[in-house]
Protein backbone atom coordinates (compact mmCIF):
# COMPACT_ATOMS: atom_id res chain seq x y z
CA UNK A 1 0.00 0.00 0.00
CA UNK A 2 1.54 3.40 -1.01
CA UNK A 3 0.18 6.29 1.57
CA UNK A 4 -1.20 9.19 0.26
CA UNK A 5 1.26 12.47 -0.05
CA UNK A 6 -0.04 15.57 0.52
CA UNK A 7 0.65 18.18 -1.21
CA UNK A 8 0.38 21.98 -0.95
CA UNK A 9 1.06 25.28 -3.10
CA UNK A 10 1.98 29.03 -2.11
CA UNK A 11 0.52 32.11 -4.16
CA UNK A 12 2.84 35.11 -2.87
CA UNK A 13 0.52 38.08 -4.07
CA UNK A 14 2.97 41.41 -3.91
CA UNK A 15 4.35 43.45 -6.68
CA UNK A 16 7.00 44.19 -3.87
CA UNK A 17 8.59 40.77 -4.35
CA UNK A 18 8.86 40.87 -7.93
CA UNK A 19 10.55 43.98 -8.49
CA UNK A 20 12.99 43.12 -5.47
CA UNK A 21 11.91 45.59 -3.29
CA UNK A 22 11.65 42.83 -0.77
CA UNK A 23 12.74 39.32 -0.07
CA UNK A 24 10.73 36.94 0.23
CA UNK A 25 10.98 35.15 3.54
CA UNK A 26 7.46 33.10 3.89
CA UNK A 27 8.31 30.66 1.63
CA UNK A 28 11.04 29.08 3.74
CA UNK A 29 8.87 29.34 6.58
CA UNK A 30 5.68 27.55 4.98
CA UNK A 31 8.08 24.59 3.50
CA UNK A 32 9.35 24.20 6.62
CA UNK A 33 6.46 24.02 8.68
CA UNK A 34 4.74 21.71 5.66
CA UNK A 35 7.57 19.70 6.06
CA UNK A 36 6.98 18.64 9.52
CA UNK A 37 3.19 18.25 9.07
CA UNK A 38 3.96 15.66 6.44
CA UNK A 39 2.54 17.90 3.66
CA UNK A 40 5.29 18.14 0.71
CA UNK A 41 5.54 21.97 -0.73
CA UNK A 42 5.67 21.25 -4.47
CA UNK A 43 5.17 25.08 -5.99
CA UNK A 44 5.08 28.37 -5.11
CA UNK A 45 4.16 31.12 -7.71
CA UNK A 46 5.00 35.14 -7.08
CA UNK A 47 2.39 37.19 -8.78
CA UNK A 48 1.71 41.10 -9.18
CA UNK A 49 -1.77 42.50 -7.52
CA UNK A 50 -3.49 42.09 -10.68
CA UNK A 51 -6.87 40.31 -10.36
CA UNK A 52 -7.05 37.86 -13.23
CA UNK A 53 -3.45 36.79 -12.85
CA UNK A 54 -4.25 36.20 -9.08
CA UNK A 55 -7.73 34.71 -10.29
CA UNK A 56 -6.13 31.92 -12.47
CA UNK A 57 -3.59 30.85 -10.20
CA UNK A 58 -6.25 30.48 -7.03
CA UNK A 59 -7.59 28.06 -9.52
CA UNK A 60 -4.73 26.63 -11.22
CA UNK A 61 -3.40 25.43 -7.26
CA UNK A 62 -6.15 25.30 -5.30
CA UNK A 63 -7.65 21.92 -7.62
CA UNK A 64 -3.86 20.72 -8.68
CA UNK A 65 -2.94 19.94 -4.93
CA UNK A 66 -4.46 19.30 -1.21
CA UNK A 67 -3.99 23.03 0.01
CA UNK A 68 -3.34 26.02 -1.26
CA UNK A 69 -1.71 28.89 0.95
CA UNK A 70 -1.65 32.29 0.06
CA UNK A 71 0.15 35.60 1.39
CA UNK A 72 -0.32 38.96 0.73
CA UNK A 73 -2.88 41.58 -0.14
CA UNK A 74 -5.45 41.19 2.70
CA UNK A 75 -4.74 44.98 4.32
CA UNK A 76 -7.22 48.06 4.15
CA UNK A 77 -5.49 50.07 1.33
CA UNK A 78 -6.41 49.82 -3.02
CA UNK A 79 -3.55 47.55 -3.58
CA UNK A 80 -5.38 44.80 -0.77
CA UNK A 81 -7.04 42.97 -3.40
CA UNK A 82 -6.89 39.60 -2.07
CA UNK A 83 -9.99 38.51 -0.92
CA UNK A 84 -12.12 39.85 -3.64
CA UNK A 85 -9.94 37.96 -5.85
CA UNK A 86 -10.60 34.70 -3.55
CA UNK A 87 -14.26 35.24 -4.23
CA UNK A 88 -13.93 35.56 -7.84
CA UNK A 89 -11.95 32.50 -7.88
CA UNK A 90 -14.73 30.36 -5.73
CA UNK A 91 -17.64 32.54 -7.50
CA UNK A 92 -19.16 33.62 -4.08
CA UNK A 93 -19.64 37.01 -2.90
CA UNK A 94 -17.81 38.54 -1.13
CA UNK A 95 -19.33 39.12 2.05
CA UNK A 96 -19.10 41.35 5.87
CA UNK A 97 -18.16 38.62 7.94
CA UNK A 98 -19.81 38.84 11.19
CA UNK A 99 -16.93 37.51 13.48
CA UNK A 100 -14.45 39.16 11.49
CA UNK A 101 -16.70 42.59 11.95
CA UNK A 102 -16.54 41.58 15.52
CA UNK A 103 -12.99 41.44 16.03
CA UNK A 104 -12.47 44.85 14.35
CA UNK A 105 -14.78 46.81 16.34
CA UNK A 106 -13.30 45.13 19.68
CA UNK A 107 -10.03 46.08 18.46
CA UNK A 108 -10.33 50.15 16.96
CA UNK A 109 -13.26 50.54 18.75
CA UNK A 110 -16.76 52.02 16.69
CA UNK A 111 -15.69 55.37 16.35
CA UNK A 112 -12.67 54.35 14.57
CA UNK A 113 -13.92 51.60 12.64
CA UNK A 114 -13.43 53.57 9.49
CA UNK A 115 -14.66 51.80 6.15
CA UNK A 116 -11.22 51.20 5.26
CA UNK A 117 -10.63 48.99 8.55
CA UNK A 118 -14.70 47.37 7.70
CA UNK A 119 -12.29 46.46 4.12
CA UNK A 120 -10.26 43.85 6.41
CA UNK A 121 -13.85 42.29 7.36
CA UNK A 122 -14.90 41.45 3.66
CA UNK A 123 -14.37 37.64 3.06
CA UNK A 124 -15.23 35.25 0.60
CA UNK A 125 -18.97 33.97 1.44
CA UNK A 126 -18.18 30.78 3.88
CA UNK A 127 -14.75 31.31 4.89
CA UNK A 128 -13.52 30.78 8.08
CA UNK A 129 -11.65 33.28 10.29
CA UNK A 130 -7.37 32.90 10.61
CA UNK A 131 -6.76 34.62 13.76
CA UNK A 132 -4.32 37.47 13.35
CA UNK A 133 -1.92 37.24 16.36
CA UNK A 134 -0.12 40.77 15.93
CA UNK A 135 -2.85 42.89 14.58
CA UNK A 136 -6.67 43.13 14.00
CA UNK A 137 -7.46 41.96 10.82
CA UNK A 138 -8.21 38.33 10.23
CA UNK A 139 -6.71 35.87 7.96
CA UNK A 140 -9.46 33.39 6.71
CA UNK A 141 -9.50 29.78 4.99
CA UNK A 142 -12.04 29.33 1.98
CA UNK A 143 -12.58 25.04 1.79
CA UNK A 144 -8.73 24.38 1.01
CA UNK A 145 -7.45 27.61 0.66
CA UNK A 146 -5.88 29.77 3.27
CA UNK A 147 -5.46 33.22 2.65
CA UNK A 148 -2.59 35.03 4.94
CA UNK A 149 -1.09 38.36 5.76
CA UNK A 150 1.91 39.21 3.58
CA UNK A 151 3.69 40.42 6.73
CA UNK A 152 5.95 37.49 8.14
CA UNK A 153 5.18 37.91 11.86
CA UNK A 154 1.44 37.71 11.40
CA UNK A 155 1.69 35.15 8.65
CA UNK A 156 3.83 32.64 10.76
CA UNK A 157 1.23 32.98 13.56
CA UNK A 158 -1.48 32.59 11.14
CA UNK A 159 -0.22 28.99 9.82
CA UNK A 160 0.98 28.11 13.07
CA UNK A 161 -2.52 28.06 14.29
CA UNK A 162 -4.17 26.28 11.12
CA UNK A 163 -0.86 24.04 10.63
CA UNK A 164 -2.81 21.45 13.20
CA UNK A 165 -5.99 21.65 11.38
CA UNK A 166 -4.30 20.16 8.24
CA UNK A 167 -4.08 16.36 7.31
CA UNK A 168 -0.57 15.18 6.15
CA UNK A 169 1.25 12.04 5.84
CA UNK A 170 4.43 11.22 7.76
CA UNK A 171 6.74 13.91 8.12
CA UNK A 172 9.63 14.50 5.98
CA UNK A 173 12.94 13.80 7.68
CA UNK A 174 15.99 15.35 6.13
CA UNK A 175 19.79 14.80 7.02
CA UNK A 176 22.76 17.27 5.34
CA UNK A 177 26.12 15.56 4.68
CA UNK A 178 28.54 18.02 4.19
CA UNK A 179 31.70 16.78 1.89
CA UNK A 180 34.75 18.39 0.67
CA UNK A 181 34.96 18.01 -2.63
CA UNK A 182 33.77 19.44 -6.53
CA UNK A 183 29.83 18.58 -6.95
CA UNK A 184 31.59 16.89 -10.23
CA UNK A 185 33.78 14.74 -8.53
CA UNK A 186 31.37 12.52 -6.23
CA UNK A 187 28.28 12.56 -8.80
CA UNK A 188 28.61 9.34 -10.25
CA UNK A 189 28.94 7.90 -6.89
CA UNK A 190 25.86 10.04 -5.46
CA UNK A 191 23.59 8.82 -8.69
CA UNK A 192 24.42 5.42 -7.30
CA UNK A 193 23.08 5.98 -4.22
CA UNK A 194 19.91 7.48 -5.39
CA UNK A 195 19.32 4.84 -7.80
CA UNK A 196 19.65 2.58 -4.86
CA UNK A 197 16.86 4.26 -2.77
CA UNK A 198 14.09 5.49 -5.22
CA UNK A 199 12.30 6.66 -1.41
CA UNK A 200 14.84 9.15 -1.06
CA UNK A 201 15.30 12.30 -2.39
CA UNK A 202 18.79 13.19 -2.75
CA UNK A 203 19.40 16.74 -3.46
CA UNK A 204 23.38 18.07 -4.28
CA UNK A 205 23.88 22.01 -3.46
CA UNK A 206 27.80 23.13 -4.20
CA UNK A 207 29.30 25.88 -2.27
CA UNK A 208 31.81 27.97 -3.07
CA UNK A 209 34.01 29.40 0.36
CA UNK A 210 37.19 30.73 0.57
CA UNK A 211 38.41 27.27 2.22
CA UNK A 212 37.54 25.12 -1.51
CA UNK A 213 34.56 23.85 -2.46
CA UNK A 214 31.80 21.81 -0.93
CA UNK A 215 28.90 19.74 -1.56
CA UNK A 216 25.93 20.18 1.29
CA UNK A 217 24.18 16.76 0.33
CA UNK A 218 20.40 16.67 1.15
CA UNK A 219 18.43 13.30 2.01
CA UNK A 220 15.01 13.45 2.65
CA UNK A 221 12.36 10.78 3.07
CA UNK A 222 10.03 9.71 5.32
CA UNK A 223 11.32 6.34 6.24
CA UNK A 224 13.85 6.67 9.27
CA UNK A 225 15.48 3.92 8.39
CA UNK A 226 15.92 3.84 4.97
CA UNK A 227 17.13 7.64 5.16
CA UNK A 228 19.75 6.45 7.77
CA UNK A 229 20.87 3.56 5.63
CA UNK A 230 21.49 6.23 2.86
CA UNK A 231 23.01 8.43 4.80
CA UNK A 232 25.43 5.75 5.37
CA UNK A 233 26.47 5.13 1.87
CA UNK A 234 26.44 8.41 0.93
CA UNK A 235 29.30 8.72 3.71
CA UNK A 236 31.29 5.93 2.34
CA UNK A 237 31.69 8.00 -0.96
CA UNK A 238 35.81 8.28 -1.81
CA UNK A 239 36.24 11.58 -2.91
CA UNK A 240 39.51 11.73 -4.97
CA UNK A 241 42.05 13.97 -4.88
CA UNK A 242 40.64 17.60 -5.17
CA UNK A 243 42.02 19.22 -8.32
CA UNK A 244 40.43 22.84 -6.87
CA UNK A 245 38.07 23.46 -9.24
CA UNK A 246 34.45 23.42 -9.73
CA UNK B 1 0.98 55.71 -28.68
CA UNK B 2 1.29 53.13 -25.64
CA UNK B 3 4.67 51.94 -25.55
CA UNK B 4 5.14 48.49 -25.57
CA UNK B 5 5.82 46.57 -22.44
CA UNK B 6 8.83 44.42 -22.02
CA UNK B 7 7.80 41.57 -19.30
CA UNK B 8 9.68 38.53 -17.81
CA UNK B 9 9.37 35.58 -15.25
CA UNK B 10 11.14 33.55 -13.63
CA UNK B 11 11.27 29.82 -13.30
CA UNK B 12 12.76 28.67 -10.08
CA UNK B 13 14.31 24.76 -9.77
CA UNK B 14 14.87 23.19 -6.86
CA UNK B 15 13.72 21.29 -4.16
CA UNK B 16 15.71 22.96 -1.78
CA UNK B 17 14.23 26.25 -2.18
CA UNK B 18 10.67 24.51 -1.72
CA UNK B 19 11.97 22.54 1.36
CA UNK B 20 12.82 25.89 3.25
CA UNK B 21 16.25 24.59 3.24
CA UNK B 22 17.64 27.62 1.41
CA UNK B 23 15.83 30.93 1.33
CA UNK B 24 15.59 32.27 -2.56
CA UNK B 25 17.68 35.07 -3.41
CA UNK B 26 17.64 35.59 -6.73
CA UNK B 27 14.32 36.93 -7.34
CA UNK B 28 15.29 39.78 -5.88
CA UNK B 29 18.01 40.20 -7.61
CA UNK B 30 16.64 39.74 -10.88
CA UNK B 31 13.91 41.97 -10.08
CA UNK B 32 16.00 44.76 -9.76
CA UNK B 33 18.22 43.97 -12.68
CA UNK B 34 15.27 44.20 -14.60
CA UNK B 35 13.32 46.96 -13.85
CA UNK B 36 16.73 48.89 -15.13
CA UNK B 37 16.89 47.44 -17.83
CA UNK B 38 12.95 48.25 -18.47
CA UNK B 39 11.51 44.94 -18.49
CA UNK B 40 8.77 43.96 -15.93
CA UNK B 41 9.03 40.66 -13.87
CA UNK B 42 5.50 39.61 -13.66
CA UNK B 43 5.41 36.11 -12.60
CA UNK B 44 7.71 33.76 -10.83
CA UNK B 45 7.13 29.90 -10.28
CA UNK B 46 9.43 27.78 -8.16
CA UNK B 47 8.86 23.97 -9.02
CA UNK B 48 10.91 20.88 -8.05
CA UNK B 49 13.20 18.91 -9.89
CA UNK B 50 10.29 16.82 -11.81
CA UNK B 51 10.73 16.88 -15.21
CA UNK B 52 7.25 16.76 -16.49
CA UNK B 53 6.94 19.99 -13.84
CA UNK B 54 9.84 21.74 -15.45
CA UNK B 55 9.01 21.32 -19.21
CA UNK B 56 4.89 22.56 -18.24
CA UNK B 57 5.87 25.64 -16.78
CA UNK B 58 8.56 26.64 -19.33
CA UNK B 59 6.24 26.37 -21.99
CA UNK B 60 3.63 28.35 -20.49
CA UNK B 61 6.46 31.10 -19.33
CA UNK B 62 8.35 31.45 -22.40
CA UNK B 63 4.84 31.92 -24.97
CA UNK B 64 3.13 34.37 -22.13
CA UNK B 65 5.91 36.94 -21.67
CA UNK B 66 8.66 38.01 -23.25
CA UNK B 67 11.39 36.55 -21.48
CA UNK B 68 11.79 33.65 -19.02
CA UNK B 69 14.93 33.15 -16.38
CA UNK B 70 15.30 29.76 -15.25
CA UNK B 71 17.61 28.96 -12.19
CA UNK B 72 19.14 25.88 -10.49
CA UNK B 73 19.61 22.24 -12.15
CA UNK B 74 22.30 23.01 -14.17
CA UNK B 75 25.47 21.27 -12.66
CA UNK B 76 27.05 17.63 -13.04
CA UNK B 77 24.66 15.13 -10.64
CA UNK B 78 21.82 13.30 -11.13
CA UNK B 79 18.95 16.00 -9.42
CA UNK B 80 20.38 18.60 -12.32
CA UNK B 81 17.87 18.07 -15.14
CA UNK B 82 17.10 21.65 -16.84
CA UNK B 83 19.03 21.43 -19.78
CA UNK B 84 17.29 18.18 -20.78
CA UNK B 85 13.82 19.91 -19.66
CA UNK B 86 14.80 22.89 -21.85
CA UNK B 87 15.43 20.68 -24.43
CA UNK B 88 12.11 19.15 -23.96
CA UNK B 89 10.09 21.98 -24.10
CA UNK B 90 11.26 22.96 -27.26
CA UNK B 91 11.19 19.52 -28.95
CA UNK B 92 15.00 19.82 -29.84
CA UNK B 93 17.62 17.40 -28.95
CA UNK B 94 20.47 18.17 -26.46
CA UNK B 95 23.36 18.10 -27.65
CA UNK B 96 26.84 18.34 -26.76
CA UNK B 97 27.76 21.81 -27.22
CA UNK B 98 31.24 22.12 -29.01
CA UNK B 99 31.77 25.58 -27.23
CA UNK B 100 30.88 24.51 -23.67
CA UNK B 101 33.04 21.64 -24.52
CA UNK B 102 36.11 23.37 -25.47
CA UNK B 103 35.30 25.40 -21.93
CA UNK B 104 35.14 22.45 -19.79
CA UNK B 105 38.64 21.18 -21.86
CA UNK B 106 40.74 24.35 -21.14
CA UNK B 107 39.17 24.73 -17.22
CA UNK B 108 39.25 20.86 -16.32
CA UNK B 109 41.93 19.46 -18.64
CA UNK B 110 41.49 16.38 -20.80
CA UNK B 111 41.96 14.25 -17.99
CA UNK B 112 40.11 15.35 -15.55
CA UNK B 113 37.05 15.90 -17.82
CA UNK B 114 34.87 13.11 -16.94
CA UNK B 115 31.41 11.86 -17.46
CA UNK B 116 29.79 13.78 -14.62
CA UNK B 117 31.41 16.95 -15.64
CA UNK B 118 30.67 16.57 -20.24
CA UNK B 119 27.03 16.66 -18.60
CA UNK B 120 27.33 20.38 -18.17
CA UNK B 121 28.40 20.52 -21.97
CA UNK B 122 24.97 19.50 -22.99
CA UNK B 123 22.60 22.04 -23.92
CA UNK B 124 19.17 22.04 -26.16
CA UNK B 125 20.47 21.90 -29.78
CA UNK B 126 20.77 25.68 -30.92
CA UNK B 127 21.47 27.19 -27.81
CA UNK B 128 24.10 30.22 -27.29
CA UNK B 129 26.48 30.01 -24.13
CA UNK B 130 26.03 32.47 -21.09
CA UNK B 131 29.66 32.38 -19.89
CA UNK B 132 29.81 31.63 -16.21
CA UNK B 133 32.13 33.99 -14.42
CA UNK B 134 33.17 31.95 -11.05
CA UNK B 135 33.33 28.27 -12.04
CA UNK B 136 33.36 26.22 -15.76
CA UNK B 137 29.89 25.31 -16.62
CA UNK B 138 28.48 28.11 -18.96
CA UNK B 139 24.42 29.20 -19.07
CA UNK B 140 22.80 28.79 -22.36
CA UNK B 141 20.26 30.99 -24.16
CA UNK B 142 16.98 29.23 -26.60
CA UNK B 143 15.34 31.43 -27.97
CA UNK B 144 13.89 34.00 -24.96
CA UNK B 145 14.76 31.81 -22.51
CA UNK B 146 17.62 32.23 -20.52
CA UNK B 147 18.88 29.09 -18.38
CA UNK B 148 21.02 30.14 -15.82
CA UNK B 149 22.92 28.93 -12.62
CA UNK B 150 21.09 28.84 -9.14
CA UNK B 151 24.36 29.55 -6.95
CA UNK B 152 23.53 33.46 -6.69
CA UNK B 153 27.04 34.35 -7.40
CA UNK B 154 27.26 32.44 -10.70
CA UNK B 155 23.69 33.43 -11.29
CA UNK B 156 24.55 37.34 -10.91
CA UNK B 157 27.26 37.15 -13.08
CA UNK B 158 25.36 35.25 -15.77
CA UNK B 159 22.39 37.57 -15.77
CA UNK B 160 25.00 40.69 -15.94
CA UNK B 161 26.13 39.55 -18.90
CA UNK B 162 22.92 38.99 -20.75
CA UNK B 163 20.97 42.35 -19.15
CA UNK B 164 22.61 44.47 -22.11
CA UNK B 165 21.35 41.82 -25.14
CA UNK B 166 17.20 42.35 -23.76
CA UNK B 167 14.82 44.62 -25.69
CA UNK B 168 13.30 46.73 -22.57
CA UNK B 169 10.97 49.41 -22.65
CA UNK B 170 11.90 52.74 -20.33
CA UNK B 171 13.23 52.08 -16.76
CA UNK B 172 10.96 51.55 -14.35
CA UNK B 173 11.42 54.48 -11.49
CA UNK B 174 10.62 53.94 -7.50
CA UNK B 175 10.03 56.10 -4.72
CA UNK B 176 9.29 55.23 -1.32
CA UNK B 177 7.47 57.73 0.99
CA UNK B 178 7.91 56.73 4.82
CA UNK B 179 4.54 57.82 6.84
CA UNK B 180 4.42 57.23 10.28
CA UNK B 181 1.04 55.53 10.51
CA UNK B 182 -1.29 52.94 10.10
CA UNK B 183 -1.77 51.88 6.85
CA UNK B 184 -5.78 51.94 7.58
CA UNK B 185 -5.46 55.27 7.97
CA UNK B 186 -4.39 57.01 4.88
CA UNK B 187 -5.87 53.96 3.02
CA UNK B 188 -8.17 56.44 1.70
CA UNK B 189 -6.20 59.13 0.55
CA UNK B 190 -3.83 56.93 -0.40
CA UNK B 191 -6.58 55.53 -3.18
CA UNK B 192 -7.37 59.34 -3.79
CA UNK B 193 -3.92 59.58 -5.63
CA UNK B 194 -3.96 56.30 -6.91
CA UNK B 195 -7.26 57.28 -9.13
CA UNK B 196 -5.07 60.80 -9.90
CA UNK B 197 -2.04 58.47 -11.39
CA UNK B 198 -3.31 56.01 -12.90
CA UNK B 199 0.04 54.95 -14.61
CA UNK B 200 2.11 55.06 -11.08
CA UNK B 201 1.64 51.93 -9.53
CA UNK B 202 1.38 52.79 -6.00
CA UNK B 203 2.27 49.60 -3.02
CA UNK B 204 1.56 49.95 0.43
CA UNK B 205 3.21 47.94 3.16
CA UNK B 206 2.77 48.30 6.89
CA UNK B 207 5.64 47.73 9.11
CA UNK B 208 5.40 46.88 12.63
CA UNK B 209 8.49 48.43 14.44
CA UNK B 210 8.99 48.82 18.56
CA UNK B 211 8.31 52.56 18.24
CA UNK B 212 5.02 52.82 16.11
CA UNK B 213 3.51 51.49 13.03
CA UNK B 214 4.69 52.85 9.73
CA UNK B 215 4.29 52.41 6.69
CA UNK B 216 6.23 52.47 3.21
CA UNK B 217 4.43 53.84 0.39
CA UNK B 218 6.31 52.81 -2.76
CA UNK B 219 5.54 54.63 -6.12
CA UNK B 220 6.81 53.64 -9.47
CA UNK B 221 6.42 54.21 -12.76
CA UNK B 222 8.69 55.20 -16.59
CA UNK B 223 7.51 58.73 -16.08
CA UNK B 224 9.66 61.17 -14.07
CA UNK B 225 7.77 64.23 -13.62
CA UNK B 226 4.37 62.15 -13.35
CA UNK B 227 5.58 60.12 -10.52
CA UNK B 228 7.56 63.24 -8.76
CA UNK B 229 3.68 64.84 -8.80
CA UNK B 230 2.42 61.59 -7.32
CA UNK B 231 5.06 61.28 -4.55
CA UNK B 232 4.16 65.39 -3.68
CA UNK B 233 0.62 64.39 -3.36
CA UNK B 234 1.40 61.38 -1.09
CA UNK B 235 3.15 63.23 1.00
CA UNK B 236 0.39 65.83 1.74
CA UNK B 237 -1.57 63.13 2.90
CA UNK B 238 -2.48 64.19 6.46
CA UNK B 239 -1.95 61.12 9.33
CA UNK B 240 -4.50 61.64 11.93
CA UNK B 241 -3.47 61.74 15.69
CA UNK B 242 -2.64 58.15 15.54
CA UNK B 243 -4.46 55.28 17.86
CA UNK B 244 -1.65 52.91 18.28
CA UNK B 245 -3.36 50.41 16.53
CA UNK B 246 -2.58 48.81 13.32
Amino acid sequence: MIDKIYTAAVLIIGNEILSGRTLDKNTQYIGETLNKAGVRLMEVRIVPDIESMVVHAVNRLRTQYDYLFTTGGIGPTHDDITAQCIANAFEVPLIRHPEAYEILLGYYGKEDLTDARLKMAMTPEGAKLIPNPVSGAPGFQTDNVFTMAGVPKIMQGMLDHVVHTLKGGAPVLSETVEVRAQESEIADALSDVQDAYPDIDIGSYPQYSSDGPRVAIVLRGTDRNNLDNAVKDVKTIKVPKSSGLG
